[in-house]
């Protein structure tokens, strides 16, 4: 009756019942297949190359692990939640997310008008699950939604674990087996069990190390950037409209994308080529004036001023400024061993650290091509207001 | 003076001189980006996306770490050859593989005409190195050549490590450390030490237990099939010459496919959905007229036969007879302790064995649309002569 | 109810149910803590430091999840089985094993007398189970005493697993998880469904690839001949009788036997000093007389005529014939497709060529003090009309 | 002229040169092949049989690896210091250090006397190496003796890892290749450059996540309590001198000790079956005097009052009052990019806050027989003045 278990990198054989295998078989799940888990994130750490299906598919069976407690109702809506919380992506993932949440209203769990669309829901009703509820849980607007998108899901879980098995770097190694032992669904909310408090601390410093050196490398960040200036001169051009955008995979733009408009087409072409453009100006969250980070619709005029200033085409200079970090796990009830429920923020002074930490490691970019990397820089930190840093090494490091 | 080197999930940080990262950085490497190492496997393992590029990598960094007792020049070219020796690769890797060289009448290593392309032969002649020697060694024409392609090459030794890591199968775990302290190239040859015996023979053991889970498993087959007539129905309806399809990548293929024939944009439909055809026939070597085996070229005759009389529309009975495989890790020498030097198969009784035990897991198939299963399996077990054998289990196994 | 869940760096959480964690607490099975799983074998690979304890402990994992099919009742008894089939192993295990069978007249799985004691049996009987019941599956003397110790057993997955991690050789990797998913314990026997027929190959051949790296690794047999030799005359000597001896641990019995006869003292203080004794000769299994391997009684015999020729005292040359291999796995019971069973020899000729292979890494040794090594040689070689090889190598190979 | 790598699970293969072969084979040297490097923890982590040998081992590769840019004659003494630094370790490692050091008045770095030995200042006479350099990089009074003590060192990456390794916890993985390289011994201090820094990091929280877990788990505390105990009862008993028992193994110590005075006897033998204390009192370092954690030597005084106060036989109480956590690493230099150097801890408020959050998990534990739990628990809750904590679970949590 039940399909062979699929094999999966991370956690082994994944068993999928008769209801998931005909979910996994629709055009909407597997397009994710062609969608990259990391974006461009590839063109730092060549192995990583996985894809929001498999992403999809592991999130699945740990929400299945977590479910245990749940009625049998509960726990097939959470398992399905689990399979579908990210059909809502576009392509590259999160490369592409803003610009389409900017364009089409729409943020990326949004998903009502794909989880009720004939060829899901078609499946659903015939197994009495309703649509509603589902999208419902993916936007956490539930309480049992916590299992996949709340201040410890499943969804973080399987996501720093799996990045770090294909980008290769070390940090992503969490006992999550001990972890899932010590969480329940208690009481409508995500408990962790104090004794389980270590497992979980290990979870948020993997997420915690791999923030600079994976989701955001400097590298990446410029690939992105290039990117998601890409988009938007595309859907303001006409090439593409956000909302077509949105249901693409990655092998439908990065194709289409190279007959789009000329500067399109060129970052495209930079893009597959690893032709990237070079950090003319980096500093830290303590070099800027805050104000910056709030006013990002103004980063286009920014952009266009100094591109003026130092003499550069429109377009090639790019000003990158991350969003401040979120931090929702702070927020997660620990059972003390007398019984008492307390925010994690409370009991572990390492979390309560890692928040502020985040920090350290901002940095707001300007990019631009290698060959007029020192003009933009001279003007950037004019415009900007931030000193000269001498880049001397007494020791030679590179 | 030397890049960051790159970190690789499999060989941990790859170290790059400048001339390599100047040929990294042409577009006739980057494009392997774009390729997946396995083609259509991961329709059947998701976490198969690895790609020529990091393969390309991994075989670089193995080819140096044998390349020691070159001398300095003779290294640098294998080291050269072992990066590019898959830049004649097209989309979907070796599932394209047969079709290319039948249209181009060149095979996948002809590589000749990249080498000798400005982009690669202007970065080789500024470093004096010749490209008519880099693809003599990828081409298997000279002596050093072996080390890539030869009895017991690195090429096979990354690739089977790396698709056992990104399948997540067990096999592919070579103590690969030990095999290379016990290969030399001497006297133009390359030759294991006697006592490196025990991880050669893990090595052919981890490739001969991945032919049928991962390289021919039936999945992978089936699917691997419909794109090859995908393929042909392109190339002969005009939509794509071979000789440009041999330089496009994935994404391209497979974005334009959806617009070309009406057979061919099918075939990517069903395959981008992995709604897939169905075995009607699935026999082993010993039932099948051995003839068959030598004869593909009559592989079209027969299918349009079947379909005609099994009543299904042309194009939608495939026949799919495997190639005999090869085993060329026989013809390896082995210097015994004595200062003897021996051939491989003469050393090991297994690795005697395993040739003729390839053919355990040989299966010729026919492959149709599900709903003609039935239809196509009747007619196709008459057509060749195939007894029916009850799929019947006593322990009622799925 | 449950205690803590026992981590385990092979099998992750062992969970233990209130009577398996009586049985652990007991004084018999606590002295597997302090007997090394593979004697030793830490004089070649330093990190083999690993217990009969913990090899129990993942017996009886493994048998667990195997045993869903039986009842209730069979289900506890071979559980308990697997926990505590080696409880009749004395110091050093397998070191030790040939002395006290012969000592003793008792194999080291004729474990009633333990199993029937009171401090197991008193456990038991609470539980309602019959001691004479776990001593028979233990012994094999019941169908489903076959799933620790018979032809495909989780005893021996349990060990090639676990000696591969602590010795660090990268062959031990077998798809475990994949094999326990197609056994299953069918109508008396232990079948093998076809599908999990490569996972099975992978552990035979990982056993395989074993024997001559870890377990027939010359300097490890070294070692054993000297500590048997040094066994034997303590016994011979009084200074510890052979029923005692197989209750010591490692602790005790290296420590006492520092105050041994001269010789057994002088043994063991070389082999804590790891100061042992070299190969004066080493010839496989074409070069000797097969007389030889039956006729093992005649040994001793055989060391005091070398040492006398040779001129070294009694006790200084050590002859070391190792059994010859079993290979009990080619009579498992296959269930193929098509509902017919087969042994696995019939089905696997990777399975049928390994029995023979086994011999080409059979080698007799003869062992001596460095100093004496010439000398000896050459009374060996005479001894056994063996030639002298040369061990010249062209290539400067150590 | 070199021999046989060795074979090691945590970094391959370990090169070994004649002079290092030689020290190997001291006696001294081989005596840590019986000292577990986690003393009694395997009565909680199985697995954790590893002894100081391996480590030892391990440290040499990381120091060998580290002294890259030493001169020759530096880079041979920091790699003998490294694979001696533990040769003081007496049985048991951690377990019987504080005795030692309070008998004999001699720190277990205080290595003189065995570096000067004979049997080793002999061979290092033959190398021109001078035995006092050696014993003084041990002690940390050199400037390169950092490399394997100081503020980031090469026995606490080696031990970290490998601890982890044998426990089967999965915190302790390290990106140590990326940390190593980013050290460097630089103008007499071990520098970290700054781009290493989340590696250091890493390293730092698998330390801080494995305190609680595994090095202060409470059952490991409480053996360990035990144990001292049973050795300062040997030694004022007279079986046994400090000075003898620094050089024991294990293996004679455990032996031996069955026959030492009625209490140790007991201890030992309570040790060897599982047979433990049990917490009568187990409080955090906000609920305890402050008092207490200076004054440790009237430790004997309250453990004696709290016995008779609760009618338990003298030796029954014990008192654990562990050691306030060092944290040498905040003292790392780092090299800024702008060529400044800073301390680790004004550069990472991660490692700012770990000394504070070290705190949080100490404990006093106060351990006698199960049978005496409840009487012993009220009196020492009076004695120290502690509230009742009801632990009580809403969830029935065990």
């Amino acid at each position: 009756m039940f399909m062979s278990p699929i094999r999966d990198p991370i956690h082994g054989y994944i068993e999928v019942a008769p209801h998931i295998e005909r979910l996994l078989d629709t055009g909407i799940v597997q397009r994710l297949r062609n969608i990259k888990q990391l974006g461009w994130t590839n063109l730092v750490y060549p192995g990583a190359n996985h894809t929001r299906f498999e992403h999809s598919l592991g999130t699945y069976y740990l929400a299945s692990r977590l479910a245990g407690e749940l009625s049998e109702e509960e726990r097939r809506e959470i398992e399905i939640a689990a399979l579908l919380h990210d059909v809502g992506h576009g392509p590259y993932s999160h490369d592409s997310e803003d610009i389409i949440e900017q364009y089409t209203r729409r943020r990326h769990d949004d998903v009502a008008f794909l989880i009720e669309s004939e060829e899901i829901a078609g499946i659903l009703d015939e197994y009495g699950i309703k649509p509603s509820a589902i999208s419902g849980h993916i936007q956490g607007k539930t309480k049992i939604g916590q299992i996949i998108s709340g201040s410890l899901d499943v969804d973080r879980m399987d996501y720093i674990i799996r990045d770090a098995y294909y980008t290769g770097v070390a940090y992503g190694i969490v006992d999550y087996e001990h972890l899932l032992r010590n969480i329940r669904f208690y009481d409508n909310n995500i408990v962790l069990y104090y004794r389980g408090l270590k497992s979980a601390e290990s979870l948020l410093m993997s997420r915690f190390l791999m923030y600079p050196s994976v989701y955001d490398h400097h590298v990446g960040r410029i690939a992105g950037s290039m990117f998601v200036h890409a988009l938007e001169a595309a859907i303001l051009n006409g090439d593409v409209n956000a909302f077509e955008l949105q249901q693409m995979d990655d092998y439908e733009l990065n194709a289409r994308m190279r007959n789009f408009n000329e500067y399109s087409a060129d970052m495209i072409r930079r893009l597959n080529s690893r032709n990237l453009f070079k950090r003319a100006l980096y500093v830290g969250f303590d070099s800027v004036d805050k104000s910056i980070v709030r006013y990002t619709r103004i980063q286009k005029d920014i952009e266009r001023e100094i591109a003026r200033m130092a003499g550069v085409e429109e377009g090639y200079v790019l000003v990158d400024i991350p969003k401040m970090p979120e931090f929702r796990e702070r927020n997660t009830m620990v059972l003390m061993e007398n019984g008492q429920l307390k925010y994690l923020e409370d009991v572990s002074k390492l979390v309560k650290i890692m928040e502020e930490s985040y920090f350290d490691d901002w940095r707001m970019g300007v990019y631009t091509l290698p060959e007029c990397r020192d003009r933009v820089a001279r003007v950037a930190r004019a415009y900007f207001n931030v000193e000269r840093v001498p880049r001397q090494s007494k020791l030679g490091v590179a």
